[in-house]
């Protein structure tokens, strides 16, 4: 079995290392990836602490991929080598259930695979993008527009996505007002894609010391969510809330207009209350979503290309593991503007 | 100022009556109309009883009206004597408002007049629809198809409207699967429309005595609610709840299909909970509606003309106002299928 280096937490909550993992073999149908930059996402350090669920170790992290195809299988037809490609959240699903058939790969009914800390139909472990390669189904492979900043890209793997994919379902754009509460990771993304693609963007949050950026990304205006109740009541098409914290649901739905709709991507771990009187008096809904479809990602990627939209990263170099244990102390202290990305070359 | 015969309860609570109450002067944009049948809404038991909030008393209940018009006011345009027409739940809105501007009356931001245990803007109080005759605006007056029978098309213009305009906004048509929860007075017309709609419907509900009825009025199947979580899992567009009570949310989201949307038309008085990950992990929505724009009521009277849609009634003689006090107990046990109108005749 082919090998690649990689970026290592042996056991939940121990630190980084370096060691050589096992590496898929090239399928008929796969792509093999040099990894050139992998984003650090929140759920990546709920993974390696098995906070969410028991995980798979040694685990290797990361679903926010970017790199260069160094190889292709002998039916793959959408990528050459030297292919700047992307890699997101999951590498495979089962094709067959009613979402797959849909094209709705992230709502897989059977279960996809996830990019790490998952296993593949065979039963092998999935590793991600920390790492020097990997080798992916290429249906599950994105195609990076070359204009963008490669380094810069790799969040819109997941986080891009993640908030790309509802504001397009819930069809946000001119003449729309929308609020993305929760200006980190996911937010920043949110407010730069709903001012692209033409609604009036405002962002809720806690702390005015982000307003400046808000702007600069194409926010309207920076609300201070808890003095905006009464202000901006019956004001926004859509909330998108991805603030990973307890929300004050029934106040937020006032904010919506008529017809408007309340949408998390962020989650606490707890059940969330509200009255039905909220919705009723304003045919309002509340809502979820989860990261993209693959045709959505592709979407996504290439509106980015044509508006030149990235993350707003923060570089990490790996040379010393003991960075990404850094890096994650400031992202859980939300002391990150707004996305790490590591430098696969230092792995 | 003219009067009217009417069913009336002087105080919260006490035993229906009948007497003289006012009638609002012929306006020029109004019309005159004889009450020939009038509906029983469970509202109505809320409202004489003061469980909702401080009433006017005292109080003419009823807002699902059908009648003639018998005088219209100068600058009336739409209706004229002898037109066979209907008023719902309420008789003006402010027009001015965001909701009201988009065609959206039953979500007036200031607040619309409700057709009784109201206020017009004058400050008048508003009489409903127990009564021999009412006067309102025409705008907010509708026709009622001459094919429909008279009295079982009365409930059209509340338990009708209330289901039908949820099921058209969320599109409800060939290809989907929709199921009522509850098959009362709300319930039995969201069956024949959603079927009328060519949608697979099904009824949730816990009394499979009313199974029969179910499919006699549309549906495919009737399920047992709490039985069928697992065996409907991911099944449904569309679920439209329509009871007063609790429901188990995270239960029901997952009977959604990926994309779906649960509605609340009924509602129990208290909050309710869900976790974020039933709809996140979906694309799933819940969301409220209440009742229906004057143009939306319209649509569906004429829907009902098309397909020959009315309600399944039990028609009440008021010559002795203790009828009513014995159709509201009989409501309130769920003993009727599956609504009561009033003869106006006999007020």
């Amino acid at each position: 079995m082919s090998k690649t280096q990689a970026l290592i937490v042996s056991a939940p909550g121990a630190a980084f290392e370096k060691a050589e993992m096992p590496l898929r073999e090239l399928a008929a149908d796969s792509v093999a990836i040099n990894i050139k930059y992998s984003g650090i996402c929140h759920s990546d350090i709920h993974q390696v602490r098995d906070e969410w669920f028991e995980g798979i170790f040694p685990m290797v992290p990361g679903h926010e991929i970017v790199g260069e195809v160094t190889a292709v299988g002998d039916s793959v037809t959408k990528f050459k080598v030297g292919d700047r490609v992307g890699v997101g959240t999951f590498v495979d699903s089962c094709g067959t259930c009613d979402p797959c058939k849909r094209g709705m790969e992230n709502y897989c009914r059977t279960g996809n695979v996830q990019t790490y800390n998952g296993r593949h139909y065979d039963g092998e472990e999935s590793y991600g993008g920390y790492a020097k390669d990997v080798v992916v189904k290429e249906h599950f492979v994105l195609k990076v527009p070359e204009n963008l900043d490669y380094a810069a890209a790799a969040p819109l793997l997941c986080a891009g996505v993640t908030v790309w994919s509802p504001l397009k379902h819930w069809k946000v754009g001119p003449g729309m007002k929308v609020a993305i509460m929760g200006l980190g990771g996911l937010g920043h993304m949110a407010v730069k894609f709903a001012a692209a693609m033409g609604a009036e963007t405002y962002v809720l949050g806690h702390s005015p010391n982000k307003a400046q950026d808000a702007k600069e990304m194409g926010a309207t205006e920076y609300l201070i969510t808890a003095e905006s109740f009464e202000s901006h009541k019956d004001t926004f098409d859509v909330i998108l809330n991805t603030v990973s914290a307890d929300i004050e649901l029934d106040a937020l739905i006032g904010m919506l207009k008529v017809g408007g709709t309340l949408i998390y991507v962020g989650v606490s771990g707890n059940n969330q209350s509200f009255h039905p009187f909220s919705l009723i008096t304003g045919l309002k809904s509340i809502a979820g979503a989860n990261t993209g479809s693959i045709s959505g990602t592709q979407e996504m990627l290439d509106f980015c290309g044509e508006h030149n939209i990235v993350s707003t990263i923060e570089m990490v170099d790996a040379s010393d593991p003991k960075a990404i244990d850094d890096a994650y102390a400031r992202v859980v202290g939300s002391d990150i503007r707004y996305r790490f990305v590591i430098d696969a070359s230092t792995i």
